[in-house]
């Protein structure tokens, strides 16, 4: 697609974006929810599109993890209709004053919740981004520029035809769904230039995505920077729990981002509990690397080495080190940790508090499992992301994620006297 | 300064910035009234080493303008004292908790404010802005690295060690305000690479300093773009109300951000009002453009061309537009307005609350002057800029604006089950 063609797509958007900031509530669930229902009776062309983009791919001998990705069936494709239709059903949160206060003036100065306007997500080969991207973005009232990986190609422009007719025929404005039908990576480079026509853009996959679009986006870019997440089993902490939030942080899902990749132990309580824990850890298949005094305490495990403390293993792996008192472990959190969950396990009021003031992350637990971060089990409904940055969006991000807030001020026929 | 000088600086920020995060407001109210107190006590430094500035910058032949924002005396050294100390009075931003609920397993899940960590202030000729920056930054827990203009380079110097010197003395860790004592360009350059150093930059000054820091930083940047405010006068608007409106948006302080620069005028109410607002005006010195409408029912005055639409006078000149409708206004706002601040004068409820709805500005007005857009007349005490853009945050930039908010989760032996 040539830098024209682009451009000519992000200004369609920016004037659907216009539009669709307008339309009310139930347009957009009603649209939204005309969605799921094409996901679902267009399976065929769906599967049959993503058989071609399969047989191509296993020709081209991608990794199976690659494979298992791309690959969609008939549940799979109930799940992405399911999670559509999730979003339908949540708060809208456009229009929501979330504050307002009299001025001794008389002006009333409140605060709008807007769409932000026109958004690019730009992910890798899952086609189930491709729904879900669409329906966050429309139903907190922006438009979406779609560009998903050059594998799933077939499937994606399938999937996004279908939402963006799905969407046009139910009384959302044409254009607000948007595919970037190109395999070429020019593409997306003339798509991150766009300033002033898209508002945002939402990387989603791999390091090396994130960090290229990061390094040439003219467009302000949220992103999820890796997981390093620490669990620190404090002196005086319940073992028994310890062991269960450990244990799930690691092994229920390792391969994601906010499971858990160092642990850091009390020295207090670590010739009791690493034993335990660590044989547990092993019986479920998790290589244990450990500190000098880990290793005294537990035999025949691996060493640590100061890359390990940085590694985002998202395997069956983890890092263990003893610390000798509360401030070891919140310092090597700051050193190590990504920023984006971090759990204490303790019984003290005045550590607890003082981890979830004093450590800088996303989301700071304590006596819970970092694995709990995740838009739906914060209550906040489906989520575009997690991010790892400061400005903005902390966190997971949900709809509101995907607004800003404008002042609104209503006056009487005030004026200003800089004077006074 | 070489690139590892201000690496240097910037590491020894950080730091600072993660003990800052945990003082208490009280410690932070007593430095950063100690700050004023230095300002004024120290003035006879201030002054002798802006005097040396000053006498550099008129053989340097600057404009007068440049001058002006340079010079200090005892009455500016006063303002500068009594805006640190507003700033010590304000409310603490830090730690407040912003939302907690409970998830059907019990966990609490919430959202707290903490600082950012480091912020990059970089400015140009107005040494105030170096008390200003460093009192908003400190008492929102944040260590700020400051940067000013070379014609100041003395000024700024002085001021910025008596505030590091009075914060040291006074509780805040050493380090927490920075000065890039350099007057060459490079600094800044390297200053814009040090991501995972420093948190958020901030350019303040014209909007060729702006464009240059958006271009090159690796860091967030929170900036201020031109202000091309209109006021629209909608048809059966209080013409008494709308004349005085429209004339204290241009005239009362033309040189700021939020002065009107286009007047538009629905055609049902132009003849009426046009005649009486230009001569009050042009009574004033100012120089009006007008459509070929405006020029037909007020002799005498320039044909606006296409460019004016576009720009940002600043000064006592202002172009008028006759509208057919109410959308036309919007649309005309959509294409011109830089996302600042507009103003409808109305007495049709339904087009307030559309125009409230539609326009998409920082600040959206009903019946007052755009004058109005800042942050100490929205109620936030002292402001650090007008954010033009929608991420993060937007208008006036108050406390707030330099925090951000991360969940905290209070759990009791809580893990996840994924398969559930």
């Amino acid at each position: 697609m040539t830098a024209d063609m682009v451009r000519e797509l992000a200004t369609a958007a920016r004037l659907a974006a216009r539009a669709l900031a307008m339309v009310v509530p139930e347009v957009k669930n009603r649209a939204v929810t005309a969605m799921a229902d094409a996901l679902w009776s267009e399976r065929a062309a769906i599967l049959s599109a993503n058989a071609v983009d399969l047989a191509e791919a296993r020709s081209a001998q991608h990794p199976s993890a690659l494979l298992d990705r791309l690959a969609l069936d008939e549940r799979r494709i109930e799940k992405m209709a399911a999670g559509v239709r999730q979003v339908a059903a949540l708060p809208d949160p456009v229009g929501e004053i979330t504050g307002m206060w009299r001025r001794p003036n008389g002006l009333l100065v409140g605060r709008m919740r807007v769409p932000l306007g026109v958004i690019g997500v730009i992910y890798e080969a899952r086609p189930g981004v491709t729904a879900d991207a669409a329906a966050l973005c429309l139903k907190s009232g922006n438009a979406a520029i779609l560009k998903g990986g050059r594998e799933a190609i077939r499937s994606n422009r399938v999937i996004s035809n279908l939402l963006a007719d799905a969407a046009a025929a139910n009384g959302l404005p044409k254009g607000c769904v948007a595919f970037i039908d190109s395999v070429d990576r020019e593409a997306v480079s003339h798509l991150l230039q766009l300033t002033g026509l898209v508002d945002l853009i939402i990387p989603r996959g791999g390091e090396e995505l994130i960090r290229a679009v990061q390094r040439t986006s003219a467009i302000p870019v949220l992103a999820h920077d890796k997981g390093l997440c620490h669990t620190y089993v404090d002196e005086g902490a319940d073992l028994h729990m310890a062991e269960e939030i450990a244990y799930n942080a690691k092994v229920e899902r390792p391969g994601v981002c906010n499971a858990m990749e160092s642990l850091l132990v009390h020295e207090g309580v670590a010739t009791l509990f690493l034993p335990q824990i660590v044989r547990r850890l092993q019986e479920a298949g998790v290589e244990i690397r450990g500190c000098p005094r880990t290793r005294t305490l537990v035999q025949g495990i691996g060493a640590a080495t100061e890359a390990d403390w940085d590694t985002e293993y998202l395997d069956l792996m983890l890092s263990i080190r003893v610390v000798g008192s509360f401030e070891e472990a919140v310092a090597h959190i700051a050193a190590h940790g990504s920023g984006l969950a971090e759990a204490i396990v303790t019984s003290d009021h005045s550590r607890a508090m003082r981890f979830l003031r004093e450590v800088d992350a996303g989301a700071v637990f304590v006596n819970a499992s970092t694995r709990f971060t995740d838009g739906g089990e914060f209550g906040m409904g489906a989520e575009m992301g997690i991010s790892t940055q400061k400005l903005h969006a902390r966190g997971p991000v949900g709809l509101t994620g995907l607004t800003c807030e404008k002042f609104i001020i209503f006056g009487d026929g005030q004026i200003r006297d800089s004077s006074k």
